[in-house]
Protein backbone atom coordinates (compact mmCIF):
# COMPACT_ATOMS: atom_id res chain seq x y z
CA UNK A 1 0.00 0.00 0.00
CA UNK A 2 1.37 3.11 -1.19
CA UNK A 3 0.05 6.20 0.42
CA UNK A 4 0.88 9.39 -0.86
CA UNK A 5 2.10 11.92 1.45
CA UNK A 6 1.70 15.12 1.02
CA UNK A 7 3.83 16.40 4.48
CA UNK A 8 6.96 15.71 5.20
CA UNK A 9 8.91 14.03 8.14
CA UNK A 10 11.80 15.37 10.05
CA UNK A 11 14.28 13.04 12.36
CA UNK A 12 15.66 15.64 14.63
CA UNK A 13 18.44 14.88 16.94
CA UNK A 14 18.98 17.36 19.87
CA UNK A 15 21.78 16.17 21.66
CA UNK A 16 22.16 15.57 25.11
CA UNK A 17 19.67 18.30 26.21
CA UNK A 18 21.47 21.32 26.86
CA UNK A 19 19.88 24.23 24.68
CA UNK A 20 23.61 25.28 23.70
CA UNK A 21 23.80 21.72 21.85
CA UNK A 22 21.22 21.98 20.46
CA UNK A 23 22.52 23.01 16.69
CA UNK A 24 20.63 25.61 14.70
CA UNK A 25 19.81 23.20 12.33
CA UNK A 26 17.83 21.44 14.65
CA UNK A 27 16.35 24.57 16.34
CA UNK A 28 15.14 25.60 12.59
CA UNK A 29 14.02 22.15 11.84
CA UNK A 30 11.56 22.16 14.98
CA UNK A 31 10.78 25.48 14.03
CA UNK A 32 9.28 24.47 10.87
CA UNK A 33 7.40 21.45 12.17
CA UNK A 34 3.85 21.75 12.84
CA UNK A 35 3.53 18.71 15.23
CA UNK A 36 6.88 17.30 17.29
CA UNK A 37 6.32 14.08 18.12
CA UNK A 38 8.76 12.29 20.93
CA UNK A 39 9.45 10.98 24.69
CA UNK A 40 7.71 13.42 27.20
CA UNK A 41 11.08 13.69 28.56
CA UNK A 42 12.72 14.76 25.48
CA UNK A 43 10.01 17.17 24.64
CA UNK A 44 10.24 18.54 28.36
CA UNK A 45 13.65 19.25 27.23
CA UNK A 46 12.77 21.80 24.01
CA UNK A 47 9.12 23.40 25.90
CA UNK A 48 11.22 26.88 24.74
CA UNK A 49 11.18 25.94 21.33
CA UNK A 50 7.23 24.40 20.66
CA UNK A 51 5.15 26.96 21.69
CA UNK A 52 2.22 26.52 20.26
CA UNK A 53 2.91 23.72 18.48
CA UNK A 54 0.83 20.35 18.60
CA UNK A 55 2.86 17.86 20.73
CA UNK A 56 2.53 14.70 20.76
CA UNK A 57 4.01 12.36 24.02
CA UNK A 58 4.72 8.66 23.22
CA UNK A 59 6.23 6.87 25.94
CA UNK A 60 5.77 3.58 23.96
CA UNK A 61 8.66 2.33 21.58
CA UNK A 62 9.36 4.21 18.75
CA UNK A 63 7.46 2.44 16.25
CA UNK A 64 4.40 4.41 17.68
CA UNK A 65 6.52 7.34 17.23
CA UNK A 66 6.84 6.13 13.28
CA UNK A 67 3.23 5.77 12.86
CA UNK A 68 1.86 8.70 14.68
CA UNK A 69 4.26 10.96 12.14
CA UNK A 70 3.02 9.01 9.22
CA UNK A 71 0.09 9.62 9.75
CA UNK A 72 0.50 13.38 10.69
CA UNK A 73 2.27 13.78 7.26
CA UNK A 74 -0.50 12.21 5.23
CA UNK A 75 -2.55 14.60 6.41
CA UNK A 76 -0.21 17.30 4.72
CA UNK A 77 1.75 18.03 8.07
CA UNK A 78 5.27 18.60 8.69
CA UNK A 79 5.74 16.35 11.53
CA UNK A 80 9.21 16.18 13.37
CA UNK A 81 10.30 13.09 15.77
CA UNK A 82 12.92 14.42 17.79
CA UNK A 83 15.55 12.67 19.83
CA UNK A 84 17.81 13.02 22.57
CA UNK A 85 21.26 12.78 20.68
CA UNK A 86 21.69 11.21 17.61
CA UNK A 87 18.72 10.20 15.30
CA UNK A 88 21.34 7.66 13.60
CA UNK A 89 23.03 6.43 16.61
CA UNK A 90 20.79 3.99 18.62
CA UNK A 91 17.81 5.46 17.67
CA UNK A 92 14.73 6.59 15.96
CA UNK A 93 15.92 6.82 12.16
CA UNK A 94 16.70 3.30 11.74
CA UNK A 95 13.39 1.98 13.14
CA UNK A 96 11.48 4.70 10.96
CA UNK A 97 12.59 3.94 7.82
CA UNK A 98 12.29 -0.09 8.69
CA UNK A 99 9.08 1.01 9.31
CA UNK A 100 8.38 2.33 5.89
CA UNK A 101 10.12 -0.60 4.58
CA UNK A 102 7.46 -2.70 6.05
CA UNK A 103 4.50 -1.18 5.04
CA UNK A 104 5.97 0.10 1.51
CA UNK A 105 5.38 3.42 2.32
CA UNK A 106 7.16 6.52 0.94
CA UNK A 107 7.81 9.94 2.53
CA UNK A 108 9.61 12.91 2.66
CA UNK A 109 12.34 12.23 5.13
CA UNK A 110 14.97 13.96 6.17
CA UNK A 111 17.54 13.67 9.19
CA UNK A 112 19.41 16.15 11.32
CA UNK A 113 22.07 14.94 13.36
CA UNK A 114 22.63 15.59 16.75
CA UNK A 115 25.74 15.37 19.35
CA UNK A 116 25.32 11.68 20.49
CA UNK A 117 26.08 10.19 24.30
CA UNK A 118 29.16 9.00 22.79
CA UNK A 119 30.56 12.48 21.61
CA UNK A 120 29.62 14.27 24.36
CA UNK A 121 30.94 11.80 26.94
CA UNK A 122 34.34 11.70 25.11
CA UNK A 123 34.50 15.33 25.47
CA UNK A 124 33.92 15.11 29.40
CA UNK A 125 36.12 12.71 29.69
CA UNK A 126 38.69 13.58 27.46
CA UNK A 127 39.74 12.06 24.57
CA UNK A 128 38.49 8.31 25.21
CA UNK A 129 37.68 7.87 21.55
CA UNK A 130 41.08 9.14 20.10
CA UNK A 131 41.55 5.73 17.96
CA UNK A 132 39.45 3.31 16.31
CA UNK A 133 36.63 2.15 18.46
CA UNK A 134 33.77 -0.10 18.11
CA UNK A 135 30.20 0.97 19.13
CA UNK A 136 28.23 -2.03 20.91
CA UNK A 137 24.84 -1.97 22.97
CA UNK A 138 24.26 -4.62 25.28
CA UNK A 139 20.45 -4.91 24.73
CA UNK A 140 18.92 -7.40 22.66
CA UNK A 141 15.73 -6.03 21.45
CA UNK A 142 18.42 -5.09 18.32
CA UNK A 143 19.87 -7.96 17.97
CA UNK A 144 20.30 -12.00 19.23
CA UNK A 145 22.58 -11.89 22.47
CA UNK A 146 25.23 -14.04 20.75
CA UNK A 147 25.41 -11.97 17.93
CA UNK A 148 26.78 -8.84 20.55
CA UNK A 149 28.99 -11.58 22.22
CA UNK A 150 31.00 -12.36 19.03
CA UNK A 151 30.73 -8.48 18.39
CA UNK A 152 32.39 -7.95 22.07
CA UNK A 153 35.10 -10.70 21.59
CA UNK A 154 36.28 -9.53 18.31
CA UNK A 155 36.54 -5.54 19.03
CA UNK A 156 37.99 -6.75 22.92
CA UNK A 157 40.61 -9.18 20.65
CA UNK A 158 41.37 -6.43 17.76
CA UNK A 159 42.10 -3.57 20.80
CA UNK A 160 38.89 -1.43 19.08
CA UNK A 161 38.22 1.33 22.21
CA UNK A 162 34.91 -0.24 23.02
CA UNK A 163 32.07 2.17 24.01
CA UNK A 164 28.94 0.28 25.71
CA UNK A 165 25.66 1.78 25.85
CA UNK A 166 22.53 0.81 27.33
CA UNK A 167 24.34 -1.37 29.61
CA UNK A 168 21.88 -2.59 32.28
CA UNK A 169 18.22 -3.35 30.41
CA UNK A 170 15.57 -4.58 31.79
CA UNK A 171 16.88 -7.66 33.18
CA UNK A 172 20.07 -5.80 35.02
CA UNK A 173 23.98 -5.78 35.01
CA UNK A 174 24.24 -9.84 34.15
CA UNK A 175 25.18 -9.32 30.60
CA UNK A 176 27.16 -6.10 31.73
CA UNK A 177 29.26 -8.57 33.64
CA UNK A 178 29.60 -11.07 30.58
CA UNK A 179 30.73 -8.42 28.91
CA UNK A 180 33.57 -7.12 31.25
CA UNK A 181 34.58 -10.33 31.70
CA UNK A 182 35.19 -11.03 27.59
CA UNK A 183 36.56 -7.76 27.11
CA UNK A 184 39.44 -8.76 30.55
CA UNK A 185 40.40 -11.69 28.76
CA UNK A 186 42.22 -9.33 25.85
CA UNK A 187 42.95 -6.50 28.61
CA UNK A 188 44.63 -5.72 31.63
CA UNK A 189 42.48 -5.34 34.63
CA UNK A 190 43.65 -1.63 35.00
CA UNK A 191 42.58 -0.69 31.43
CA UNK A 192 41.10 3.00 31.87
CA UNK A 193 37.44 3.27 31.90
CA UNK A 194 35.05 6.27 31.70
CA UNK A 195 31.71 6.01 32.59
CA UNK A 196 29.19 8.87 32.54
CA UNK A 197 25.61 8.96 33.28
CA UNK A 198 22.58 11.18 33.97
CA UNK A 199 24.29 13.24 30.38
CA UNK A 200 24.04 16.68 30.94
CA UNK A 201 22.05 17.18 33.77
CA UNK A 202 22.49 18.84 37.46
CA UNK A 203 22.53 14.73 38.54
CA UNK A 204 25.60 14.48 35.64
CA UNK A 205 28.19 11.97 36.91
CA UNK A 206 31.43 10.85 35.60
CA UNK A 207 34.18 8.29 36.77
CA UNK A 208 36.88 7.91 35.71
CA UNK A 209 38.41 4.16 36.85
CA UNK A 210 39.42 0.64 35.90
CA UNK A 211 37.75 -2.16 34.36
CA UNK A 212 38.05 -3.72 36.85
CA UNK A 213 36.85 -1.50 39.05
CA UNK A 214 33.60 -1.23 37.54
CA UNK A 215 30.65 -1.67 40.14
CA UNK A 216 28.39 -2.92 37.66
CA UNK A 217 25.64 -3.36 40.77
CA UNK A 218 25.53 0.49 41.13
CA UNK A 219 25.69 1.61 37.88
CA UNK A 220 22.13 4.27 36.32
CA UNK A 221 20.86 2.47 33.56
CA UNK A 222 21.45 5.06 31.21
CA UNK A 223 25.66 5.12 31.82
CA UNK A 224 27.78 4.99 28.54
CA UNK A 225 30.73 2.72 29.47
CA UNK A 226 33.97 3.63 27.13
CA UNK A 227 36.57 0.92 27.63
CA UNK A 228 39.97 1.97 26.62
CA UNK A 229 42.42 -0.24 24.23
CA UNK A 230 45.81 -1.09 24.87
CA UNK A 231 47.56 2.34 24.94
CA UNK A 232 45.04 4.04 26.74
CA UNK A 233 46.32 6.20 29.66
CA UNK A 234 44.85 8.79 32.32
CA UNK A 235 46.29 12.25 32.86
CA UNK A 236 45.01 14.47 35.57
CA UNK A 237 41.78 13.04 35.98
CA UNK A 238 40.91 12.75 32.28
CA UNK A 239 41.41 9.50 29.94
CA UNK A 240 42.86 9.71 26.97
CA UNK A 241 43.46 6.93 23.94
CA UNK A 242 46.40 8.32 21.81
CA UNK A 243 46.74 9.30 18.36
CA UNK A 244 50.51 9.34 18.36
CA UNK A 245 52.12 10.38 14.70
CA UNK A 246 54.47 7.14 14.05
CA UNK A 247 57.97 7.94 12.64
CA UNK A 248 58.50 6.49 8.91
CA UNK A 249 54.52 6.31 8.54
CA UNK A 250 52.80 8.13 5.97
CA UNK A 251 49.92 6.36 4.91
CA UNK B 1 58.71 21.12 33.83
CA UNK B 2 55.63 21.95 34.78
CA UNK B 3 54.90 25.70 33.59
CA UNK B 4 52.59 27.33 35.34
CA UNK B 5 49.58 28.24 33.01
CA UNK B 6 47.46 31.04 33.56
CA UNK B 7 45.51 31.08 30.67
CA UNK B 8 42.99 28.32 29.13
CA UNK B 9 42.56 26.40 26.50
CA UNK B 10 39.64 25.40 24.73
CA UNK B 11 39.41 22.37 22.00
CA UNK B 12 36.41 23.06 19.55
CA UNK B 13 34.55 21.63 17.13
CA UNK B 14 32.65 23.15 14.78
CA UNK B 15 31.12 20.14 13.07
CA UNK B 16 30.75 19.74 9.05
CA UNK B 17 31.62 23.09 8.22
CA UNK B 18 28.32 24.98 7.94
CA UNK B 19 27.27 27.84 10.22
CA UNK B 20 24.27 25.94 10.48
CA UNK B 21 25.53 22.89 12.28
CA UNK B 22 28.04 24.82 14.65
CA UNK B 23 26.34 24.47 18.43
CA UNK B 24 25.49 27.51 20.52
CA UNK B 25 28.75 26.02 22.98
CA UNK B 26 30.89 26.30 20.05
CA UNK B 27 29.95 29.03 19.14
CA UNK B 28 30.36 30.98 22.68
CA UNK B 29 33.42 28.81 23.16
CA UNK B 30 34.85 31.15 20.12
CA UNK B 31 33.46 34.07 21.31
CA UNK B 32 35.52 33.74 24.72
CA UNK B 33 38.64 32.93 23.07
CA UNK B 34 41.49 35.57 22.30
CA UNK B 35 43.17 33.63 20.18
CA UNK B 36 42.23 31.11 17.39
CA UNK B 37 44.12 28.71 15.91
CA UNK B 38 43.26 26.03 13.62
CA UNK B 39 43.94 24.91 9.56
CA UNK B 40 43.66 27.69 6.82
CA UNK B 41 40.69 25.87 5.63
CA UNK B 42 38.60 25.25 9.50
CA UNK B 43 39.21 29.18 10.45
CA UNK B 44 37.58 29.81 6.98
CA UNK B 45 34.66 28.47 7.55
CA UNK B 46 34.60 30.76 11.09
CA UNK B 47 35.44 33.90 9.57
CA UNK B 48 32.16 35.81 10.68
CA UNK B 49 32.98 34.54 14.31
CA UNK B 50 36.67 35.69 14.78
CA UNK B 51 36.57 39.03 13.87
CA UNK B 52 39.22 40.95 15.94
CA UNK B 53 40.84 38.04 17.16
CA UNK B 54 44.19 37.01 17.09
CA UNK B 55 44.15 33.99 14.16
CA UNK B 56 46.86 31.45 14.03
CA UNK B 57 46.41 29.73 10.69
CA UNK B 58 48.86 26.27 11.41
CA UNK B 59 49.10 24.30 7.99
CA UNK B 60 51.67 21.48 9.89
CA UNK B 61 50.37 18.54 12.23
CA UNK B 62 48.30 18.98 15.30
CA UNK B 63 51.17 18.70 17.71
CA UNK B 64 52.20 22.32 16.31
CA UNK B 65 48.82 23.53 16.95
CA UNK B 66 49.42 22.20 20.67
CA UNK B 67 52.52 23.63 20.78
CA UNK B 68 51.22 27.26 19.70
CA UNK B 69 47.69 27.13 22.16
CA UNK B 70 49.98 26.22 25.45
CA UNK B 71 52.94 29.22 24.39
CA UNK B 72 49.78 31.52 24.48
CA UNK B 73 48.13 30.00 27.79
CA UNK B 74 51.29 30.49 29.48
CA UNK B 75 50.83 34.17 28.57
CA UNK B 76 47.19 34.30 30.39
CA UNK B 77 45.30 33.82 27.25
CA UNK B 78 42.44 32.34 26.67
CA UNK B 79 43.20 29.93 22.82
CA UNK B 80 40.89 27.57 21.16
CA UNK B 81 42.00 24.87 18.59
CA UNK B 82 39.68 24.86 16.59
CA UNK B 83 38.76 21.24 14.48
CA UNK B 84 36.41 20.40 12.18
CA UNK B 85 33.98 17.38 13.06
CA UNK B 86 33.92 16.78 16.48
CA UNK B 87 37.62 17.08 18.63
CA UNK B 88 37.67 13.80 19.98
CA UNK B 89 37.40 11.82 17.08
CA UNK B 90 40.54 11.60 14.68
CA UNK B 91 41.39 15.05 15.69
CA UNK B 92 42.96 17.39 17.88
CA UNK B 93 42.04 16.24 21.75
CA UNK B 94 43.78 12.77 21.68
CA UNK B 95 47.08 15.34 20.43
CA UNK B 96 46.73 17.62 22.49
CA UNK B 97 46.37 15.78 25.81
CA UNK B 98 49.35 13.42 24.38
CA UNK B 99 51.81 16.62 24.09
CA UNK B 100 51.03 17.64 27.63
CA UNK B 101 52.18 14.04 29.23
CA UNK B 102 55.29 14.14 27.12
CA UNK B 103 55.93 17.52 28.27
CA UNK B 104 54.55 16.67 31.50
CA UNK B 105 52.62 20.24 31.37
CA UNK B 106 49.26 20.47 33.41
CA UNK B 107 46.97 23.23 31.74
CA UNK B 108 43.08 24.34 32.27
CA UNK B 109 41.33 22.39 29.25
CA UNK B 110 38.04 22.40 27.94
CA UNK B 111 37.03 19.90 25.35
CA UNK B 112 33.78 21.66 23.13
CA UNK B 113 32.49 19.08 21.24
CA UNK B 114 30.76 19.06 17.43
CA UNK B 115 28.92 16.75 15.00
CA UNK B 116 31.40 14.86 13.59
CA UNK B 117 31.66 13.12 9.80
CA UNK B 118 30.67 10.05 10.59
CA UNK B 119 27.32 11.39 12.48
CA UNK B 120 26.74 14.01 9.69
CA UNK B 121 27.44 11.24 6.48
CA UNK B 122 24.51 8.94 8.38
CA UNK B 123 22.28 11.63 8.33
CA UNK B 124 22.58 12.79 4.99
CA UNK B 125 22.67 8.47 3.41
CA UNK B 126 20.14 7.34 5.53
CA UNK B 127 20.51 5.20 9.00
CA UNK B 128 23.98 3.05 7.85
CA UNK B 129 24.91 3.56 11.48
CA UNK B 130 21.29 1.92 13.06
CA UNK B 131 23.36 -0.97 14.73
CA UNK B 132 26.42 -1.55 16.61
CA UNK B 133 29.56 -0.10 13.84
CA UNK B 134 33.67 -0.13 13.87
CA UNK B 135 35.28 3.32 13.10
CA UNK B 136 38.30 2.56 11.92
CA UNK B 137 40.76 4.82 10.04
CA UNK B 138 43.47 3.64 7.23
CA UNK B 139 45.66 6.36 7.90
CA UNK B 140 48.78 4.15 9.15
CA UNK B 141 50.22 8.03 11.04
CA UNK B 142 48.41 6.82 14.09
CA UNK B 143 48.35 2.94 14.11
CA UNK B 144 50.14 0.09 12.17
CA UNK B 145 48.94 -1.30 9.48
CA UNK B 146 49.32 -5.02 10.92
CA UNK B 147 46.60 -3.59 13.51
CA UNK B 148 44.30 -2.16 11.25
CA UNK B 149 44.38 -5.09 9.08
CA UNK B 150 43.33 -6.97 12.23
CA UNK B 151 40.42 -4.03 13.04
CA UNK B 152 39.64 -4.66 9.92
CA UNK B 153 39.26 -8.60 9.67
CA UNK B 154 37.31 -8.79 13.07
CA UNK B 155 34.88 -5.86 12.81
CA UNK B 156 34.05 -7.93 9.43
CA UNK B 157 33.90 -11.00 11.28
CA UNK B 158 31.60 -9.63 13.48
CA UNK B 159 29.50 -8.36 11.56
CA UNK B 160 30.01 -4.44 12.64
CA UNK B 161 28.98 -1.32 10.11
CA UNK B 162 32.31 -0.43 9.40
CA UNK B 163 33.05 3.51 9.19
CA UNK B 164 36.13 3.78 6.93
CA UNK B 165 38.13 7.11 7.26
CA UNK B 166 41.13 8.76 5.39
CA UNK B 167 40.58 6.37 2.95
CA UNK B 168 43.57 7.57 0.57
CA UNK B 169 46.18 9.08 2.31
CA UNK B 170 49.28 9.45 0.31
CA UNK B 171 50.19 6.30 -0.74
CA UNK B 172 46.82 6.08 -2.71
CA UNK B 173 44.20 3.41 -2.58
CA UNK B 174 46.15 0.35 -2.42
CA UNK B 175 45.40 -0.37 1.53
CA UNK B 176 42.08 0.52 0.69
CA UNK B 177 41.71 -1.86 -1.50
CA UNK B 178 43.10 -4.40 0.58
CA UNK B 179 40.37 -3.61 3.44
CA UNK B 180 37.64 -3.89 1.04
CA UNK B 181 38.79 -7.39 0.22
CA UNK B 182 39.24 -8.31 3.66
CA UNK B 183 35.81 -7.26 4.10
CA UNK B 184 34.58 -8.92 1.39
CA UNK B 185 35.53 -12.48 3.04
CA UNK B 186 32.94 -11.71 4.77
CA UNK B 187 30.43 -9.88 3.39
CA UNK B 188 28.40 -10.57 0.02
CA UNK B 189 29.52 -8.01 -2.49
CA UNK B 190 26.21 -6.23 -2.90
CA UNK B 191 26.57 -5.28 0.59
CA UNK B 192 25.04 -1.65 0.56
CA UNK B 193 28.05 1.04 1.01
CA UNK B 194 27.15 4.83 1.67
CA UNK B 195 29.94 7.21 0.51
CA UNK B 196 30.25 11.23 0.78
CA UNK B 197 33.01 13.36 0.06
CA UNK B 198 33.12 17.27 0.41
CA UNK B 199 31.06 17.40 3.37
CA UNK B 200 29.16 20.53 3.85
CA UNK B 201 29.98 22.16 0.95
CA UNK B 202 28.43 22.79 -2.78
CA UNK B 203 30.60 19.96 -4.09
CA UNK B 204 29.06 17.37 -1.24
CA UNK B 205 28.90 14.01 -3.09
CA UNK B 206 26.97 11.50 -2.10
CA UNK B 207 26.73 7.74 -3.26
CA UNK B 208 25.10 4.93 -2.36
CA UNK B 209 26.58 1.89 -4.10
CA UNK B 210 27.95 -1.71 -2.87
CA UNK B 211 30.92 -2.65 -1.50
CA UNK B 212 32.24 -4.51 -4.97
CA UNK B 213 31.10 -1.35 -6.99
CA UNK B 214 33.23 0.84 -4.74
CA UNK B 215 35.50 2.98 -7.52
CA UNK B 216 38.67 3.32 -5.55
CA UNK B 217 40.37 5.22 -7.79
CA UNK B 218 38.41 7.90 -8.35
CA UNK B 219 37.62 8.52 -4.98
CA UNK B 220 38.68 11.88 -3.11
CA UNK B 221 41.18 11.58 -0.15
CA UNK B 222 38.05 13.40 2.23
CA UNK B 223 35.55 10.68 1.80
CA UNK B 224 33.65 8.75 4.40
CA UNK B 225 33.41 5.24 3.39
CA UNK B 226 30.35 2.89 5.44
CA UNK B 227 30.16 -0.25 4.86
CA UNK B 228 26.88 -2.04 5.88
CA UNK B 229 26.52 -5.46 8.05
CA UNK B 230 24.72 -8.46 6.74
CA UNK B 231 21.38 -6.88 7.42
CA UNK B 232 21.58 -3.23 5.89
CA UNK B 233 19.27 -2.61 2.70
CA UNK B 234 18.63 0.08 0.48
CA UNK B 235 15.32 2.17 0.17
CA UNK B 236 14.48 4.78 -1.55
CA UNK B 237 18.15 6.11 -2.25
CA UNK B 238 19.00 5.39 1.22
CA UNK B 239 20.85 2.92 2.97
CA UNK B 240 19.47 1.59 6.63
CA UNK B 241 21.05 -0.89 8.90
CA UNK B 242 17.81 -2.58 10.69
CA UNK B 243 17.18 -2.00 14.78
CA UNK B 244 14.26 -4.25 14.45
CA UNK B 245 12.67 -5.02 18.38
CA UNK B 246 13.32 -8.49 18.42
CA UNK B 247 9.91 -10.74 19.71
CA UNK B 248 10.90 -12.15 22.83
CA UNK B 249 13.92 -10.20 24.03
CA UNK B 250 13.55 -7.85 26.45
CA UNK B 251 17.47 -6.97 28.15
Amino acid sequence: MLVPMNGKIMLVGIGPGQPEMITPQAREAIGRAGVIIGHPDTLALIAMLTQGKELLAVTSNPLERSRLALEKAQTGATAAIVSNGDPGIYAIAATFFGYLKEHNLSADVEVVPGINLALYAAARIGAPLGGDFAAISLTDQCAPWETIQKRITSAAEADFVIALFNPLGRLGPERLKEALAIIGRFRRPNTPAGLLSQAATHNENILITTMAQIETEKLAADTLIIIGNSQTYTLDGRMVTPRPYLPGAGY
